[in-house]
Order: structure tokens, then sequence, then C-alpha cells
């Protein structure tokens, strides 16, 4: 098989390996455009346990840029997982026979651990519980790499739900391998963990905490901001308080250094205001199709 | 890209335009029974925010016969844009990365517009409201014309429930292009707009409206008749006695001119008895393959 | 077109035929691990009005391994003749529009043969009703040869519930062209139907009945469990009591033969300990991927 097993989590991958996944995914970009058979003969069953059209067709895009194909399910209802209760390790021994990789998004955290474990061919983690989304992970480094030029050196604002958003944690870890400042910015209620926050100064990240957009957006490089979800909020005025704090409108350009760019995991709601779509440093659509890339990287890695 | 960039209404087009893209069918035919490779290397999203099978099959059926592969979702619920609230132009501005060309079904009207709009790749409208459906206007033309041998100079009865379906708006929009006579028969709470009614008699075409069945299949090359829809209708009752009276059974035909053709967009109900199906008459299964060969034009003109 | 026309029922199948199916499945082994592209032109709707992942997906696997493509939909919500109430006569004549064959799977029995009549395309049946379930019957005969060397003279428990559950319905149909000694092994209330045990014996199997595990895993060469589902029961506690007497577990080991194997066609739940999932009698995964090869052969024989 390839150079690459399985990606379960960001947690087992180390700064050689991740560079070497933006290397490759750097080298799929052409790829990405013109079509290739290489992996001709292989078929890719997306297990989504989760519906999630944007993680799924990107994967999808990606496999069949890569002249592969798809079979699997987009959410639990149409599999026996689902309506017969099957157990996960039964459902992965079966598909496993159907497939030549499995790429899995599924509720519960350590899911896609369990998948890999029972799987004899390769797994992709596409989303587990609120703990990892390796490839988002990775498509966030690669976008921060492509539009900056490099990650060391850089100043990053996290921002949002840093508390359930499971992108923003795999992204976390995936930024202790660099060189790089963090801004945490999330209202008291959703702030990051304290362990991960441990865990990002262990690994030499320099750390510090805001509660306000404004703070949020001045003086970094980039700006990751999250989706804030309603139903984590007890109190729905409490909801709507934090939702208006925590907002980046065009209010806040001025307060932005001019190449400041701004990312977003997506589907974005009211954070996220529009008018910012067009300018300069709007880039979570370019985003979007950076994962196609970063996926097509990670599918010929494993597989080829 | 290829001759056509978008199709989003049957408005757009004229009848030049309409005349290649059937010229264009017609050289599909052998294509369809023989398959190419000609789009291997394209990708096609469809994104039906409204169930279709027969539409969204027809378009994949078309697709994979000239070589290309398929991604999207089949009902809203599965996708963000369902589940989690994301702004039509949002989701197009991220499927546009996934794929090269969208083809979209969607319950408002002018949903397919907006969504040309945002994209950056071809956007093909599947139906959208009650307003338009041009691949089905078009595939009724071609339907026509290979079964009469010609458009000009035809009598065609349009029946059924002409207030709400959109198949009959954009048929009859499609048809003020050509030197036409238009029954109209519907019973009188689902009669053809007027605003319809007036574009056609301003392009030349001579319109008569009735209101029975019987009527409606004398004297006419082509029978178009619709679904009548329950859900319309305020009183059951009334449901009921439109229903009866409109509906074409075995009784009818021979009030019919010997080569009369029948089309449906089909499902049918009630209104189109079984007893006809192995009549000559019958041509709406006939039609459904038309539909595949329309569609491979459709793609071929737009990627190609 | 292929030497096979159709696939709807075990019934239809002699053994001349069963064994040539098998002998084309064993071919087909090694072209699931190459791939091949001679169905590379073919197109396969699969038409599931009732979700089955683990059927569907197989049939898809086999359909790519052989090049081909696949369109259709996975539960009957997302089609017309689900939400719109469409005759299957009606949805078959529109689908053999868009496809070169078609694998449907339906809640009603009889539903695959009604297909059959109104289709010009070749028609498989997936598991219709409570009857029937062919190509799960032939993927049975395959895994019990392939792993046995041979079928004739072998002895074979079918145990669980034999009154409701179509794979060993179909099974037990499949193995009277064969010379076998059969054990049936099922609570008394769902013991397999009298006609199908008159059908046996008529056949020249030598059947008897048995009522415990301990008896049916007793000196036979193969035992073939199903799952017993609790809905069949109306009263709840009757269910436990059977539920746990018909129960394979490692205590069962002993009293098996010591190349006794296991099948199931799963999904499982109690009634298969996953202890024994890793003794050497476990076969029913690699029964899976016995399934993709027998549907290889299949549409082999009947598109190529």
């Amino acid at each position: 098989m390839g150079e690459l097993e399985n990606l379960i989590s960001i947690h087992d991958l180390d700064r050689k390996t991740i560079d070497h996944i933006l290397d490759t995914a750097a080298k799929m970009e052409t790829v990405a455009v013109k079509r290739t058979k290489d992996l001709d003969s292989k078929i890719m069953a997306v297990l989504f346990f989760e519906p999630s059209t944007r993680t799924r067709l990107s994967f999808e895009s990606a496999m069949l840029r890569l002249g592969g194909s798809v079979l699997g399910f987009a959410e639990a209802g149409v599999s026996s997982a689902g309506g017969k209760g099957e157990t996960l390790a039964d459902t992965i021994r079966t598909v496993e026979r159907y497939a030549d990789i499995i790429v899995i998004r599924h509720p519960l955290d350590g899911s896609a651990k369990v998948a890999a474990e029972f799987s004899s061919i390769p797994v992709i983690n596409a989303g587990s519980g609120s703990e990892e989304h390796p490839t988002q992970a990775l498509l966030d480094l690669y976008s921060i790499r492509k539009m900056k030029g490099k990650i060391d050196g850089l100043s990053i604002s996290l921002c949002g739900d840093l508390k359930y958003g499971r992108t923003v944690h795999s992204l976390g870890m995936g930024l202790c391998h660099y060189d790089v400042k963090i801004k945490l910015a999330a209202p008291q209620s959703l702030r990051m963990k304290p362990a991960i926050i441990k865990h990002m100064e262990k690994a030499g990240v320099d750390v510090i905490e805001v509660e306000s957009v404004e703070e949020a957006v001045k003086d970094v490089d980039v700006i990751y901001t999250t989706r804030i979800q309603k139903e984590r909020f007890p109190d729905a005025r409490e909801y709507e308080k934090v939702k208006d704090r925590f907002r980046i409108t065009s209010d806040d350009l001025d307060l932005m250094q001019e190449d400041t760019i701004i990312l977003h995991p997506l589907p974005r709601m009211d954070e996220l205001d529009s008018d910012i779509d067009n300018t300069p440093h709007a880039k979570y659509f370019d985003q979007v199709y950076n994962g196609v890339i970063l996926r097509m990287a990670i599918l010929k890695l494993i597989l080829d």
C-alpha cells in the first residue's frame, strides 16, 4: 500500500508527516484541474453515519478527480448500522469487503479509531464526535501555507465556539507543530478546554485568550472563525448576546492588517457577515477547494 | 467552455438556439446507445433540494452515457442547506469547487437563477418552483419533433393542471417560437394564467380554451396531459369531480385522430388510464428516453 | 444479451444453471482483485424500495469492479414510487430507459417478478417480500462450495428464524438440487413452513427438525444461522426465552466438528456471539466477500 496507512487523528502525525502531506497536496493542484486515472481501479466507501454534504462531496470530488469510484451511504438511517442495530465493528468488517478504502463520519468520539482497528483496508476519519476532524485540520494548514506562503512565524486567531467545534480542536493540535502565536477568542462559556491550551503551551506555542471579536481580529495574519451553535446554550438570551458579540462584519475590517486572511470551515451563519465575502480578506470559499486538493493528496498517499 | 453557458429558463432561448439544441439531441441518439468517453474527466453535481427520481436519474443516465461522473444529494435533508440553514448562495459557492457543472432542483421560484448568479461553473435548472422546468420543455419539444417529424403546423392540446404545473408553463413558452395551434383544457380552477396566454397570443399562437377532455382530445396532433394534484383543491369533493372529468380513457380513443400522440411528463395517476398504454397513441414512456437524449445534448453543448 | 436473461427466483434455476453460475463466480475471483473494464459502457439501476446497505453496496461493488456505473435510490422515500404514488409498473417502464439492468429490492412478495414482466431490460431480484432472495441463496451455495470443496454429500444445519427469513427460504430451495442432509433448527413458533419441507423431501433431501442450538450444531459440516427478530413475537417474554436458547456461543464450539463452518447472512445480533468471530469456524465475513464475487458472475452472465 501507500506511504500512509490510515488517517484517524491529527495526534498521530508528526511535523515531518504533515509537511509531506502538504507538499503532496501542492503537487495535486495541477492534477485536480487536468484529472487523472491513477486510482482508476480503486473503490472508496463513504460511510456517513452523520450527514455532511460538504465533507462527503469533497472526498467524492477528490476520488473522482483521481479516476476512482465511490459507493456508500449519506446518512445512518439507510444503513443496517442505523436501522438494524448492527455494531460498528460488524459494519466495518462487511464494508471492507466492498471497497479499497473507507471514509467514515460518525457522531461518537473514538469511532474512527475503532473502525481502523477492525478494518483490513485503510480508514480515513471524516469527523468523529467533538474531538477529531483531521482532514479539516490538514486542509486548514494547507490553506494557511498556500495563502500566506508559510505557517512558521504567523499569528493566528481561533475565534467562536472553541469548546465544541471539532475542526478548531484538530487545527489547534496541528498548529502545535509550528512556530506560531495563537489568539483564542471565545465567549466565556465556549472557551477552549484547558487541556488543549496546556498542550499548545507545552509545544512552545505562544497562546493568549481574548473575549471579543475586536481583540480577535487585530494584529493577526489569519482569522479562523467558527459557527456558534444555538443548541449549546441553556439560555436563549445568553446565546443572542454572545452571537451578536462574536460576529465579524465589515466594521471590523479597519481593525485588521491589510493582508489578514479570514478562514471558516463552513457552513457559516451570522458569525461572518456576507459583506465581507467580496473583500480580499475572505478566503473561506477558496479554502473549500483546498479541501479537495488536500483529500486528493491523502487518497494518493494511502492508495497509490 | 461550450456553446451554451447555462440553462436556467426557457425564456432565455430563442428559436435558433432551441432548434440547435434539438438538432444536437438528434445526433445524441446513436451516442446514447453506443456510449462515449467524451466527458470522461467531467464531474456533474446534482443538488436536489426537492426529491425527483425521474429527473435526477435522467440527468445521471445522460452524464454516464457521455462518460462523466456524478456526485450530489437526492433530498435537502442530507445537505447543510437543509439541516444547518446555509444560504443557497453559500451552497453554490461551495459545490462549484467540487464539480464542473451543477444541476439544481429547488422548490423556490428563481432559485436556479440565483444559483447561476453565484456560480462560476455552468448551472442547469432541473425544476424550480412552479414556473420553470426548461429541460422538460425541451425534451417535450424534442419528443414532438421526433414523433411528428416537425413542430410547425401542429395542433397541440395542453390538458390537466395548467395553473400549477411547471412543465406545462415551460412547454407553453417553448411552443411560442413555433407556428402552432394550442388548445388549453383545464378545470375552471386550474386554468392557465392569463399572462401566459397573452404571451402566447402575442407570439402569434392561435389559442383556444376548452373545459372537457372530450374537447381536448379532438382534432389535435399532440395531447400533452398532466397530473391534477389533490392538494391544490380546498374542497375534496371538488377534486373528485374534476379528477373524473379530466381523465383520458380508452373511451376517448375514438375521438382522436388516428395519428394523435399522447405525452405526459409522468408520474401519472388516474388522469391517464393504463388501458391506453398499449395503443399506438401512448408515447409517454418513449418521451422518458427522449429526456436522456435531450439532457445528453445539453451537457454536451455546455461542457464540450 | 448474455446467457442469463433475468434473476427473479431460485425456483427458476435448475442444477445445471446453478452450477454454471457458481463456476462463473469462481472465475471472477481474480477479476475481483485485478478489476476490469468489461462492463465499461453499462449502467446498473439500483431500486431499493426497502433500505439494505449490505445488498446494495455488494451489487455496487460488483458492478464497479467490472468497470460499470451505477445510478438509483437507496430508499423509497426519495422516489416517485414512494412519494407520488406511482405504480411499480410505471417506475420500471421509466427506469428501463435510464439503465442497462435493474436491481430491485421491494417489500412485497412477487414485486421483482412484476418488474421483470414490465421491463425490456434484465431484472435482478435483490430481495422481495419474505419469500425470495436468490442472489443471497447463490452466494451461500458458492460460499459452501468454496469453503468445503463441494456441496453434494454435506450435512447442513439451517438455524434460527426459518419462518420469516427470506434468505433461508431461498437457500433451502437451492439446496434441493444437491445430495445433502438438512437439519432444521428453530423455535416452535418460527419453524420452516411445511410446504418447503415437503418440497425438500420430494427432491430427495434428508430433512430432520430439531429445537435446540445444541442439536443444531452437532454432526454437521455447515451451520447456517439467521437473525431472530423481536417484532415477530406477540409476547416479549416469549422472545427473550427463544433468543437465549437460539444463541450460538463459544460454549457450543466443543459440540461442533473441527471443520464445521458457520455462515450468517448478516447483520447479526445476539444469535451469534462475537467470541466466535476469531475461531476458524467463523466464515460469515468471508461470505460477505463471496457475495461480491457471485454478483459479479450474475452481472457478467446477464450483461456480457
